[in-house]
């Protein structure tokens, strides 16, 4: 089983490198570019036999502690079964 | 609309990032962890009308172009009409 987990800025925070990313789709000619956020992606697999439910508590558990800083961070947390 | 670019080491790539990751969720008493990938998450927002056809290939030219190293990376996009 996989968790995948994408990790974005808050909205309301600064996101320099999306700004650095959009500058440079800009300067490659791509317009109608109104904002870009670059954020952290985390593939987890998970071996052994397991219940979703307590996999999906226990990365969200993971997630809130110490995989994001929740006071500027967003993120989502997907269970992909395998 | 919005294209989502996800960017991830080639598996054949030490990952140090990931492997980081891994002994973290070890420490914290998380068993099963068979592997943990570190990657990069971009979010495009386009504004005015286009065909999503097109935003694909050109988001898809963007990728391998600058925002991934193809020799090292490999990479999904998605493209979410608004």
């Amino acid at each position: 089983m996989k968790a995948r987990i994408i990790i974005t800025p808050k909205k309301a925070v600064f996101d320099p490198q999306g700004k650095t990313v959009q500058n440079t789709l800009e300067h490659f000619g791509h317009q109608g570019i109104s904002a870009v956020h670059v954020g952290k992606f985390l593939e987890v697999e998970i071996s052994g036999e397991e219940d979703i439910e307590a996999v999906r508590a226990r990365m969200d558990e993971a997630c809130r502690r110490f995989l994001t800083n929740p006071v500027i961070e967003d993120y989502t947390l997907d269970i992909i079964p395998s």
